[in-house]
């Protein structure tokens, strides 16, 4: 099976794995395994950021950056297209008292400063509205088609931000990515965030875990509340050992942004394939099927029929997301199934 | 000063403060008020409800309806330009663990179905969705200029509810504006909606209050948590005895209804004015000021000293409402007043 | 029908209803009603803080007030027996993400500070805890009989909190009662408070509302969380004008002291009646029937045959609650009906 | 070092790391993990109930359970001496607006009945009273010292539980311990409870996760809630590797038991140790320093120069955890410690 669902479905390497079995092992609930230290180190270190903290899942993590930053009763101001608002369980309200104010994302992924201020109550002394107390950007954004967001973009939300007196909140799960599609450091990237939480798995083919990173007084925050939501791991040390490789060898997401593009490419010649290679930035491809008769759920299930998992993203979009367990002849026989499958018109009438 | 910002400043009306005077007192927390119970009875009966059951505010009985409907995690469809959404401090996400999902209102107030539908996850299984649970819609809405929503329109959002098992709240804090606007009667408004809330304040003139009414499971779930927010009143009656008349004299909004037509067809004879009469339905005048050099706090102020409140109401317009405490010279002395302001050219810059 | 369940039964005065009557109106939620003003300009000043802000209940008070003071995650520690952590229904930890920490109430309704220093967890640092915020003290402390807190314990209380580095908060929903009953005036009880609540009905007789008062600060989080929750009224001045009046009255509470001694002493000669009367100090007798073959629903239903009301205040105690309602000879007669009812002999066996 | 801290310092068995590397991958947010789906059924069948779920700790387990049954605003039983109570961090309070309501636990970890019987409040209907939802019960109980509760005093609590129309939960973090202490198949103790979360880390050595199980409604919700809190993790199968032996080796439990009374018995004979023995039922040793000059922390801190790690649990009580890593020979070091430092007389004056 092509599996181009996710990149959720890479699995470690040999390193990795070689890494985890001679991993030292402590009690990381206690603050004593070396080996999730070293770890912690590493990601603040990468990303130019003072402390870092394992979490067990971006969803915890980029909860509990917004839980560290914004009391109860403010407003989160997060893209509409963003996973933090759509894929993560409504957990800022639940956990946080927080209120989501989406904001559209533009098709590149951006927030149009007009639309934050849009979303900022006139008058902050009227009681009847609750208030901004954190922007969250995505990096790079996933329901836009992986793209990257600009240095000036960020910039621009950060200068919005100081206005405004919110922290940013830096949703980088494929901040590697961006780093990779970019030619700037990771560091680079963070730097206008006041946090940051990126995905050791993904990409990055660690099993499990995902980083907080900022200042030592956010940190100290979110692993305050890691505890409470229930994220402190025992022996966590076999986790960080696969996530200290993972940073190591991020470099290689290159190779996943060559297979997006080739696959783009390949798409756009197939009759009934809608598809912009030049929007294609790092490792996702959104697509729309055209090709009279076919619904997503048919060819989706006919493309499964011939080794191609694919999946929906959204406003009737499909999503190819290319990793470390594609190689660029999956990718050509990806595009081949695709081809086939439509030629054979037997969608659904 | 003729006072326009808000139909919330009208004051008790002779009848009103004469029951209120003779009102037989109770303890309403022990539920031993007569004369809440009578106003209960009414407000119910009067919405072809169950039950009812006062509160202090429009927010409060929002905002326990809300919880009443929604288990914690769940999602509030709302418009995006209600007042549930913008002016009530993201109370069932505090206090509630709601997501509130905002839906673009259109110009007439309505929401559009595939919006709402496009508000509902595709996959119900998938925990990384929050599930919604109820529906809001407003009646009148404010922010669309006091606009009425149409008895299809309400169908159509009831159908959307009970296709997807999901309640259906409406916040009728001019429930009685849309009823003395369209010639329906409160119950029949009602009848699609699972809980409504509506003032005794505002157009009713009533000093204090909103009703919650449903039916009675609804109601006593609604108590319950009134008591918790801290709204349950002692002595109650009096405020109830305000309630009983506000409720007995609604027949009067028709003369608001016609001030507004009148204000709007004056305002529309100005230059500088941009005001379309056609939409004003009830109370609300919703207007902009094109007049070269005018901010609107510059308008806002010359207007007031020419003994004329008006205030903004979100998009840069201004709002005029009329009510109870404004009369037909008054409207005549406010489009003079508008006039003579914007023909001065004394604007800012 | 002698009514003693409880001083919340009492109605306003003939000056309340005449101030009510001629109280000034505007919309408070605009902050424009000066009655309103006018009454927490009283409220704060007499009780020698910077500001007060308007409630419709003790609950919504108490609530502001905690929240105001505590991020969410943190804990209130507070009486086991007060009333906050029994009759509030929980709002601190549904609205504000609290946890109580029930203290032990020792007999004359005093916290010991052994106690609150051993809710504070050994290590702050360690995320496993979460970490108190504030303390709350009730005087006069209901459930424990009307007992008047001492200077002495009030100053050991704000020791302790200084030295942890906790917010105190005082629930005075009988404040003025501790100021009668003990001589001081409401401003040396509210002093070591940073943060208190008082009622203006109960047995200051208005018939709704309850003040916050306490510095700028923690008075403008109040008023925000008050909207949230919605307690925002519109023409509060009604309120306002009875409870201006209940404030400058308030010294009449030493009548029911002295009706509440009397009843105690009257009681006390009953066979079949436990009570001390050496620590009814204020409005509140708490008393156990001891007569065979009585239980307390029994007892109270057979008193209610005979003209008196009287209620259960747990821990299998009777409660009887004195007022600006019962007269001496009212009480003369109430404790003629105790001693006919439990000579009659006829309890449920 | 002999560490006696905790039984959460245990490391992996070279049986578990064989299974770790071997273990089939996928990603199991998307529910295609086929080692953690075989874990959740070993669990589930272990304990006698029909689905599982794993979770990343056992704090999450607890508040993933608590959530799945009680709505928001009612009321958590539970000990006073409990781990959810104390360790968790008002997990409850914060994500699920959740009263705890703590009950004085008895020496041997019982709750009273009269006690369950009395946080619940005398009447329902009253809106002041937040209404109990679930009872927690912990076995073994840590802070009691690792007791065992009988399966008398469990059926007591169900029938409480049936009685009052709640939910019980198990908090059995170390519910194998008192299945190997006292006999009983862990279906036999997990069979009154409605949920139970056991750890896979602690005794059983597994190096991160916790079990919920319970019937498929309770699970399903639970495996929500987890997916909100921040719990679903992507290739969890290597955790579940190590679970699965965990589970499969749990009878060893009983030389950690041995142990625990070994070294009970050894400190028993040293002269300024106070230790009763015949409570040691499972893996936990509690007792007191009297000797003459000894703080806890210079006891501590003295027995840690000489190799042994202990630490306080408590009431001023020292906790001594037997588990896999520590043997019969480290347990009479252990003791020879103990006289050692305290026949030193170097206590802190």
């Amino acid at each position: 099976m092509i599996e181009l669902r996710s990149d959720t479905f890479t699995t470690p390497t040999a390193d990795m794995l070689a890494a985890m079995a001679s991993a030292t092992q402590g009690d990381d609930v206690y603050g004593e395994d070396p080996t999730v230290r070293e770890l912690e180190e590493l990601a603040a270190h990468t990303l130019g950021k003072d402390a870092g903290c394992l979490m067990p899942s971006g969803t915890m993590a980029n909860l509990a950056c917004l839980m560290a930053h914004a009391p109860r009763g403010t407003k989160v101001l997060v893209g509409r297209e963003s996973d933090i608002y759509i894929y993560e369980a409504g957990g800022a309200s639940v956990c946080g008292g927080l209120v989501y104010e989406p904001i559209d994302n533009q098709p590149d992924g951006t927030l149009r400063i007009a639309d934050l201020v849009e979303g900022c109550p006139k008058d902050p002394e009227d009681p009847q509205f609750a208030l901004p107390a954190v922007v969250c950007v995505e990096n790079t954004q996933n329901r836009c088609g992986g793209r990257i967001l600009s240095a000036e973009h960020l910039a621009d939300v950060r200068a919005f931000a100081d206005d405004r007196g919110l922290r940013l909140h830096l949703d980088g799960a494929r901040l590697f990515n961006a780093a990779a599609g970019s030619g700037r450091t990771p560091a680079e990237i963070a730097a206008p965030a006041d946090s940051v939480q990126f995905c050791l798995s993904k990409g990055l083919s660690a099993p499990i875990g995902s980083m907080v990173v900022g200042d030592r007084e956010l940190v100290a925050k979110a692993r305050r509340i890691r505890k409470m939501l229930g994220g402190g791991m025992r022996q966590a040390g076999f986790i960080a050992a696969a996530g200290i490789v993972a940073i190591k060898t991020a470099d290689r997401l290159v190779e996943d942004h060559a297979n997006a593009r080739r696959l783009a490419i390949g798409l756009a010649d197939i009759p009934g394939v809608e598809i912009d290679p030049e929007v294609v930035e790092t490792n996702i491809c959104m697509f729309r099927v055209t090709a009279p008769g076919w619904t997503l759920p048919a060819f989706f299930a006919a493309a499964r029929e011939h080794g191609l998992a694919l999946a929906e993203l959204g406003h009737g979009r499909a999503r190819a997301v290319t990793h470390r367990g594609v190689g660029a002849r999956d990718i050509d026989d990806a595009v081949d199934i695709v081809a086939k499958v439509l030629a054979s018109g037997k969608g659904v009438a």
